[in-house]
């Protein structure tokens, strides 16, 4: 049985197997070795995780094998401006870090030895916000600022560091490109085909780092490239 | 828990969630309701297909969940011609409707409720094949024919008739186009983001004919369009 590996996070996970989705690329990069599991949520923040990673992440795995790993990338939501009219989404900062520690602790009790793998929050092209907002904005004031969001990262490494967990700064990664805003961010917060390009090549960095790499794990099934061609039912003798 | 869907079949199915692919298509457009699970097994045939299923598919769910629906995706392998150099993986026509027979078998027996949808090989461009061969092929003649193909679209219709099978004629609707060649093949076999688009929705039209659609599915958790912006965690309370 091919073990799982689970993205876990709000609508830039949710929307991750869209054309050149980030998710997509793990799927397709994992093929045969690794079933790649999409647990999205749009538009909910670590709060909103917390109450539901129980019912999400049911103890027993089909087939008994405990997954791999699992992204957690969450703060995008929790960033929102508390005095803006996504407020019901705010999870204040000192909030955000205890539930990324709670969520961690939920899964470490679950499966002692998952990779858990931090992602910050994007960057956040203010300008682009206004132009996109999710529903009548007559403030003339963005919901989220790239100041907050870069908060949630720095409070997001943190907790990476103090509880060991590998981690994926794609608020710092992104702005290394001078035009990040059009090249990476679609509506200002969600992201391009090049943004998610990033985050893949990001997580599949990190993941191999932690030994999870296609050249390491066992392949689903006989290659078509190890079948005799003299004698093709030999490969599935042990099946 | 979510209910899956798998994807079985051959190099058309392991290479679908590639960019624009029509698995990664399928994951996106179920999101939130469906998990679309990779079974591609690249160069395998329905012979060694038959072999391996009991191995792929675990009679226990995670959840206990029985799958929706499986795609049956295969004979473009069973095609290959007996006396050319991809004659390893060829399949006589009886007996690729008797192994379809089987699969169908196989999955009316381990879940009597699911939906099998059969979607046939695809046409094959003869002078592509020559362009793109697998290995060195002085022969100068192509390992597949659009005229095998079209045989075994043709019995794979036939099986499909013979047991109530709802079925994709991608033989056919593929040539619909005049362009067919270069609009939907990238190698004269596999297919193009277009070729893919088709695969994708003709899945979609068939498996909404059986019920299942997005429309009549259950939503994992609360929709953010349903989370009361005054009292958030009441959306949460029997999660």
């Amino acid at each position: 049985m091919r073990p799982n590996i689970y993205l876990f996070g709000d609508s830039i996970t949710e929307e991750s197997f869209g054309d050149g989705g980030w998710g997509a690329s793990l799927s397709h990069h994992f093929c045969r070795t690794v079933d790649v599991v999409l647990r999205g949520y749009s538009g909910y923040n670590t709060r909103w995780a917390l109450k539901v990673a129980e019912r999400i992440f049911p103890p027993v795995e089909s087939g008994g094998a405990p997954p791999l790993a699992v992204t957690v990338f969450f703060g995008a939501n929790d960033a929102c401006l508390p005095d803006r009219y996504s407020a019901f989404q705010h999870v204040p900062l000192r909030e955000y870090k205890q539930n990324l520690h709670s969520i961690i602790s939920f899964f470490k009790k679950r499966w002692p030895e998952i990779v858990i793998l931090l992602i910050t929050p994007p960057p956040i092209d203010e300008d682009a916000r206004l132009r996109h907002p999710y529903i009548e904005n007559p403030s003339g004031l963005p919901e989220r600022t790239n100041e907050a969001a870069g908060a949630y990262a720095q409070a997001c490494i943190s907790v990476a560091k103090e509880c060991g967990c590998p981690v994926v700064d794609l608020w710092i990664k992104m702005q290394e490109c001078p035009d990040w805003k059009q090249a990476y961010l679609s509506d200002g917060l969600h992201l391009t085909q090049a943004g998610n390009r990033i985050v893949f090549e990001e997580v599949v960095k990190e993941l191999k780092e932690k030994g999870i790499s296609v050249e390491n794990l066992p392949v689903d099934l006989p290659h078509i490239a190890n079948i005799d061609p003299q004698d093709p039912l030999k490969a599935f003798q042990d099946c």
